[in-house]
C-alpha cells in the first residue's frame, strides 16, 4: 500500500503539510519507494533507504501515523537505560528485554545513566537522531516537567515509580502493597521491633517513599506503633548502603528483631553486618529484600524476598513500547505487574 | 584546513579515487564544508552533516588517514559488546568504561550478545552503519577467522582472551599466570587434594583452557600429581553452574580439600552447595575464585580471590580505541593488564 497523504495544513504554520511526493522529489525515486521504504520494506537498497531518510529529514516529513504497524525508519534497535547495570535488578530485567525483543528481531542497547541528569536528558532527547526505534527509561534523577516537555518524539515507555501519572506509558509493580506484604511477612513469624532500610526523601515521590508508605501501612493494620528510629535512609542500594546502615542501627543501640530492606543488595549488605557482629540470621534477625535477584538464592542464608515479575515487566513495556512505535499518539496506558513473596531462609 | 585530496588510482578498480570534490559536488556544498564535517566541526549544521555523509557513503569516499587524529562521523557514542550483563564481571568492567569514556565525553552503550554467533556477527559488522565511533568487544563464539576478514571498518578492540594472537587490538590479564597464583595460594595454605571447577574445552583455545594451564603448572611446580577427577568443567560461569559442579564432585564422593574455580559466581555457588551438605569454608574446604566481584566483599564467608585490574581494564582498552579512531592503520597491540592475590575468609 502507499502511505496516505491527503494534503492538510500544518497547524502551526498554516503551510500545506510536505507530503510523500515532495519526499519521492526531494529524493530522486518514486512515491512508492519512499513508501516502501517508510513501511521497513528490506528490498529497499540501504543507499537508496538513506537517501529518502535524509529528504524526510530535509523536509521535516511526518508520515500520517493513522496508517498502524508502519515504522519509520527501522533501525531494528531499542535502547533500554538504566542508572546503574551493576545493580543486579537491572541486569536480570535488561537480560529479559534481550530475550524478548530478540524474538521480533529487535536489538537491544543499553545506556547507563547513573542517575545524570545530562545523561538522563540524552535518553529523553531520543539519544542520536534515528538511531533507535524506541526506548525503554528507568529514570532516576529527572524530574517529570522534563519529560513532559520533550521535544523528541522517539517513542519511551517508563520503568519503575520514579514518574508516574498522566502522559506517560509506564510499567511497574505496585510498591506500596510489596512493601506492605514484606512487612506483614516479618509480623506474621513474630517480628515486633521492624526496622526499614533504604528510605529516600525525592521531590515528587518515587520508589523509596511508597515502600516506605506501603511498612507503615503494614503497621498501622496490625496496631503497631510507626517509631521514626527504625527507618534508616540509604541514598543508594548498593550492598554496601545496607551494610553500613546495618551498622549504624546496632551502633546507636538499637537493637531490631526483624528488617525490611528496600533491595535485595541492601539486605545481603545488613546480613554481612549482622553476621560480623556474631548475630544470627533469621534466630536473632529476620531479614526480607525486594527484587529476588539471583544471588539471594545462593546467599548464606538463602534471603526471602519480594519478587517482582520481571518476566512481565520486560514483556509488558516491549508490548507498550512496539505499540507506541506503531501508532504514536494512541493514549498512554499505565500497567501494574504482579508481584509475589518468596520465602527462603532469612525471614 | 582542507582535507588532503591527491588524485591517486584506487588500487582494486584503477580508476580515479573518488575525492573531496566529487563528495562537495554531489553534497551540493563546498569541498571546506566537507573537510569541516570531517573533521568534526560542531557549527556544520546537522542538515548539511547528513548530507555530506549521505554523498560520502553514496561515493564510498575515504578521507585520506594520514590526517589524525580527525574523524569521519563523530557519533560521541562507543559500544562494549559482552556476552552477559548479568554477569558482575562484566557490569562491573562495564561501570568503568563508561566512567572513563565520559571523560572525554562519549557515551556507552552495552549489547548483550549471550555469544550468539548472529549477535557477534552483529558486532564485527560495526553494528548499525556510522551508529558508533568504536567498538570493545568480548567475544565468545566467533572464531578468529571471522575476525579477520571482516569487511567493516568500525575500529575494534578485544577484551579477554577468547580470540588472541596478530592483527586485532587486545587487552586481558594473564589467565595462565592467575590460575597458577590461585592454585600456588591454596597448596601454601596446606591443600593437598586441590579441585577445579570450570574447564571448557573450545577450539582455538580461550580463557578456561588457560586457567586450565595455571592450574597443572603451579601443581607441577609444587610437585603435585594431576588428577582429572578433581577436575569439574562446566558450560556457564553462573553461580548455578558452581553449585552443580560442587554437588557432583562430592556426590561421586570426591572430597577436595581446596577448590579453584574459574569464577567468582562460580565459587559462591560452590560455597553454597558445601554449606548445604554441613562442611564449613574453609576448615573444611577451602575456596577461591577468579574476578574480585562486588558480591564477594559480603558474602559469607567473604572470598578470596584474583583481582584483575579491571580499571586498568578499561582505560586501557578504551585508549586504544580511541587510538585506533585517530588511526585506523597503526599496529595492533596486545596488552596484558596486572592481577593481584586478594585474601579474605574463604580460602
Amino acid at each position: 500500500m502507499l502511505w496516505e497523504d491527503v494534503s492538510v495544513l500544518d497547524p502551526s504554520t498554516q503551510r500545506p503539510a510536505v507530503g510523500i511526493r515532495d519526499v519521492a522529489a526531494l529524493a530522486r525515486v518514486s512515491p512508492t519507494t519512499v513508501s516502501n521504504v517508510l513501511s521497513g520494506n528490506r528490498r529497499v537498497s540501504a543507499a537508496t533507504r538513506e537517501r529518502v531518510h535524509w529528504a524526510i529529514d530535509q523536509l521535516g516529513y511526518r508520515p500520517n501515523l493513522s496508517a498502524r504497524n508502519l515504522r519509520v525508519r527501522r533501525a531494528g534497535l531499542i535502547a533500554v537505560a538504566v542508572p546503574e547495570i551493576g545493580v543486579p535488578y537491572f541486569a536480570e530485567l535488561i537480560g529479559h528485554v534481550v530475550q524478548a525483543a530478540r524474538e521480533r528481531d529487535y536489538t537491544v542497547l543499553i545506556d547507563q545513566t547513573e542517575g545524570r541528569l545530562e545523561a538522563e536528558r540524552f535518553v529523553l532527547s531520543g539519544m542520536n537522531p534515528g538511531m533507535v526505534d524506541g526506548i525503554l527509561f528507568s529514570p532516576l534523577g529527572i524530574e517529570r516537567v522534563e519529560y513532559e516537555n520533550r521535544r523528541d518524539s522517539t517513542p519511551l515507555v517508563l520503568l519503575g515509580e520514579r514518574i508516574s501519572g498522566g502522559g506517560v506509558d509506564h510499567v511497574a509493580i505496585d510498591n506500596v502493597a510489596a512493601a506492605a506484604d514484606a512487612t506483614r511477612y516479618l509480623i506474621e513469624r513474630g517480628g515486633r521491633r521492624i526496622a526499614a532500610i533504604g528510605h529516600q526523601e525525592r521531590e515528587g515521590g518515587g520508589t523509596a517513599p511508597q515502600r516506605t508508605r506501603g511498612y507503615r501501612q503494614a503497621l498501622d493494620a496490625a496496631g503497631m506503633s510507626y517509631d521514626p528510629g527504625l527507618v534508616v535512609p540509604t541514598s543508594k542500594y548498593h550492598r554496601r548502603d545496607g551494610a553500613l546502615a546495618m551498622a549504624a542501627l546496632l551502633d546507636r543501640g538499637t537493637r531490631p528483631d526483624a528488617v525490611f530492606c528496600y533491595s535485595d543488595l541492601v539486605a545481603l549488605g545488613a546480613i554481612h553486618t549482622l553476621r560480623e557482629r556474631g548475630l544470627r540470621v533469621p534466630e536473632d534477625v529476620a531479614v526480607i529484600g525486594i527484587d529476588d535477584i539471583d544471588e539471594g538464592r545462593y546467599s548464606t542464608p538463602t534471603l526471602t524476598t519480594i519478587t517482582p515479575d520481571k518476566v512481565a515487566i520486560a514483556r509488558t513495556a516491549l508490548e507498550l513500547l512496539f505499540d507506541r512505535i506503531a501508532d504514536g499518539s494512541r493514549e498512554p496506558r499505565q500497567i501494574v505487574v504482579p508481584h509475589s513473596l518468596t520465602v527462603r531462609r532469612s525471614a
